[in-house]
């Protein structure tokens, strides 16, 4: 593979909820354009290249007690193609966090596209990003999602919304968020492959 | 709660397929007997203790690259009631490892339950804990997976093989496996709600 690659930077938090982040982690850093003969997946033709950002170098705590050291502070990262925001409790405090706000708002400008898994959709409604959109985010924040952004369309029963910015339900959708993302830029066979060797059958509903 | 917790003991290691161990750790940290009046999930009811274990403290790092801090070295790691053997391609490796063998030996026999996700089943394989059962692994690795042991019988075509240990197909099949687990120690019901809470739909046949 010759064209460069897509960088796909995953946001990590204290209090990130761990699937959320670690599903679309393993679509985009699985992702293949040409599978191989065997099943090792060589680099050579992956499409993206993913990565994990966090506020500072040090290890972020999931819910649940998992340690992450992530791949670059926000000063350290290169330039993100691809922004996945992540949910988990830690959200909540992140909503009056002005810093990581102004962070997420200059990425999510920078990004050619910008997701969100569960209620990091509730930050992403923060800062304006969804207005007017169409959008989703875990059943339990449904409420809280329209109430920080009352011009949100709210999808209530799709596992992925795709409109300019890519929403997903709870946690395991962000699986299917990263696979409709996969499908739009490299199409359903490329999708198709990568759900097949991790083998998960994808859901999602295109409203765009 | 006052009975004590169940310790759920995930084995992690370099070239670790993240979605492997990431899957089950949000299923079993996630898992509450009463789930509560909100979505915050309280502690108070959680009936397993989960948490990673590694050869050393430092950070181990997974396939495509994540640097997770595992919660125990071999040496401090408390007692495993539910030992979680994950897959990926350190596996490998792993299968002429006689220190990691003789670590998975000794707290197979230990624990009250053995599980394996992906091609964690083949370290099991190895230590001939799957002779003669019924088992499966990732559809990449079945053949594999008998040459280890030929009297193993493979399940092809399930994603989860609850035999007296309690096997998976690839990757994402982890989470069918973690809730298969929760469904037999604690019920139908306590594992609809935390499968509903993280909005995933488990898929698994029970095989015994």
């Amino acid at each position: 593979m010759t064209a460069a690659r897509q960088a796909v930077g995953i946001l990590i938090f204290d209090d990130v909820e761990v699937l959320d982040f670690a599903g679309p982690f393993e679509v985009f850093s699985r992702t293949r354009l040409v599978p191989g003969a065997d099943s090792r997946r060589s680099d050579d033709s992956a499409p993206f290249d993913t990565f994990t950002v966090a506020r500072s170098p040090e290890a972020i705590t999931t819910i649940g007690g998992l340690k992450v050291i992530p791949h670059y502070a926000w000063a350290d990262a290169p330039p993100i193609d691809i922004l996945v925001v992540p949910g988990g409790f830690g959200t909540r405090a992140l909503l009056r966090d002005e810093e990581v706000l102004a962070w997420i708002r200059r990425a999510a400008a920078d990004a050619s596209l910008v997701t969100s898994v569960c209620t990091g959709a509730l930050l992403l409604a923060q800062i304006g990003t969804l207005r007017g959109r169409r959008a989703t985010t875990h059943w339990a924040a449904h409420d809280l999602l329209v109430s920080i952004d009352p011009t949100i369309q709210l999808q209530r029963d799709v596992r992925v919304v795709a409109d300019t910015i890519f929403t997903s339900a709870g946690v395991s959708a962000g699986l299917d968020m990263a696979f409709a993302v996969v499908e739009r830029l490299h199409g359903a066979e490329v999708a198709r492959e990568t759900a097949r060797y991790i083998e998960y059958v994808p859901q999602y509903q295109d409203t765009v």
